[in-house]
């Protein structure tokens, strides 16, 4: 069984030096070719961030600090402050590459951060630049691990020989591996339980078609491509058993901001008693945000709709309204799974506390490490 | 003012006579190529329907109708029993065109039945063949009539400045003219009321995109194209304030059988308070099933999905789920919109009404046609 949780999308390969290098499944020519990329300088990674040759927050985040380590390696500093200095060009690079991506930020802050706080104490720039590889692959580890946990708790909750129906791509091309609500299908996978998914194609984009009916295919899960369009009627027929997908940003109520479309299936599933389920690491909780109706909703080009490839769908200057995401009310949702384990109603309260226990074991985890790289 | 539903995609071009012929627009290859045709015999009009250069159910039925009216023309008998034959001849090769068309059946059969009848009383061949064509003018008219008329009741209940949302192409392209809930939007542009439309683009075949979107844009009506994953949002943002679409079949009850989409879309309409409404004529009611749930829905071809154009945009081998039509329970209509006036619940009694005051209306135009006919 050639199971995707057990490919990484996004890790380093080779030695840890400047030997090694990123490797990532290019994105762009899927489903058509499947090849993987090498990144051995940090333009390179900037690149195919820019590029969408690597998508999906957690993968670019992790692409992101695999980028620190491949600026630390590059580095012929001798001296920690020339060290420090080509890091904070390096994370200037990446940063650019992808300005709203929040997670490449974060990774690329925290691991700039990490080298600052190890040279004040003392630490020689070898011990540093390993510390920056380590630091980075801890990342990417992490991701696995929350994805991990997300589809233990998620495929508790699907009965055996269920139909799942799926929104969008949340899978091992997303993330690092193993993915968020696709991480729920696979756990199920491994614990030999009978499903069969329903992939909605996910349009304008059509993420679900060219990403998740290749990822679910590869790894032998038995589904269907649909129309999102019959998604509803499948509900209707009484052929679908558990609703899962991911989440952009949820609120401390726990709206949820997702793919366009995601609403319509939500509001169908109550209406005949489907179990829905957010599926999403706790970064994804905002709760400075208090209710969905707070999140301002990207609208996107008109080609995106007009056009599918090179191939024009409507007429020559039709006017398009073209939203990326939808707003879910909480009253929609049955649960949202988190690594913490799955949030109930009244959510304001489940996603405060997910969000801070996950928070202490984030912060419990790095100090483990820090104390470790200071004992080098 | 450019309006569509002053257009006919189906009508009868120079003399009534066999100088005449079938004129019809191309609707192969919109919306790139906007191209009329002429039918100059009783086959090109069978390849017209074969080919789908027409569709839509009034307007296979009344390009049939045509069709007859080009056989009789064609007809060089001299006597009525050699021209009643060239007639069954010319419907069997039209119904042939579109085995499943009801219309088709309908408008052909009836202008036999209406021939026959003219011969048993006496009435010269020449006769004939003048009412063959009257008849088949007739019934484009009576589309026209009827599609005005859902229309008018229609706009009565769309207030000014609304936020229409359509699903498919229910517009003068799939009838004679006009169109039903696309008449709808005509009639309130007529009556000089401020509308816009959301256009559902309507996957997995587009109808929206290539057609509605093109209809709309000829005839000036203010609107936008949206993927359909849009359609849930934009009423969650109170950005829709009536939806409007055809069926393809409506049961006793009135539940209504229609494009795959419709059914998410009513439930969200329910939802969100936002009045939906189906628009057909009376003969789409059919008192003879009790429930949509009688209905068997017809399931497509994977490419329909798989590709669009010649463009692939899902991996080799994908298995595909492709229902062709949704039911909608009547309990999420706020009305069912007809030629007759607009039923309100409980639809059992309210369509049955029409249904019967349609057919009396039928029934008499045509006595009085026939009473016309018999006196020249």
């Amino acid at each position: 069984m050639s199971n995707s949780s057990e490919t990484r999308s996004v890790f380093w390969s080779g030695p840890a030096s400047k030997d090694g290098c990123l490797r990532l499944l290019d994105q762009r020519e899927l489903p058509q070719k499947f090849d993987f990329m090498d990144c051995k300088t940090v333009d390179s990674v900037a690149d195919a961030i820019f590029t969408m040759a690597v998508r999906g927050a957690p993968a670019i985040g992790a692409a992101g600090g695999f980028g620190m380590a491949i600026g630390a390696f590059a580095s012929e500093a001798k001296d920690n402050d020339t060290l420090l200095k080509d890091l904070v060009s390096a994370r200037k690079i990446l940063n650019q590459a992808r300005p709203t991506a929040v997670n490449l930020e974060w990774a690329t802050g925290r691991i700039e951060e990490l080298a600052t706080m190890l040279s004040g104490k003392g630490m020689d720039a070898c011990i540093i630049r390993r510390a920056v590889y380590d630091e980075a692959q801890a990342l990417a580890d992490d991701d696995i691990r929350i994805n991990r946990a997300i589809g233990g708790f998620g495929a508790a909750v699907v009965p055996n020989k269920a139909n799942i129906l799926h929104h969008c791509n949340t899978g091992a091309l997303a993330t690092v591996g193993h993915g968020t609500a696709i991480g729920v299908i696979y756990s199920c996978q491994e614990q030999r339980k009978d499903i069969h998914v329903w992939v909605d194609e996910t349009r304008p984009r059509l993420q679900g078609a060219r990403l998740t009916a290749f990822e679910l295919m590869r790894a032998k899960v038995p589904m269907h491509l649909i129309a999102d369009n019959a998604a509803g009627h499948l509900m209707y027929e009484g052929k679908v058993d558990v609703i899962v997908f991911g989440a952009d940003r949820v609120a401390a109520n726990g709206d949820v901001v997702n793919k366009i479309g995601t609403y319509k299936i939500a509001v169908c599933g109550r209406e005949n008693g489907v179990p829905v389920y957010a599926c999403v690491p706790t970064p994804t909780i905002d709760l400075g945000i208090k209710t969905g109706r707070e999140i301002v909703i990207e609208n996107r080009t008109s080609k995106e709709v007009t056009h599918i490839g090179e191939e024009c769908i409507a007429p020559e200057g039709c006017q398009v309204y073209n939203p990326a995401f939808d707003v879910t009310p909480y009253k929609y949702l049955t649960g949202i799974i988190t690594e913490e384990g799955i949030c109930y109603p009244p959510f304001f309260k489940s996603l405060a506390e997910a969000k801070i226990t996950a928070e202490k074991r984030l912060r419990a985890n790095w100090e483990v490490r820090v104390e470790e790289y200071l004992k080098r």
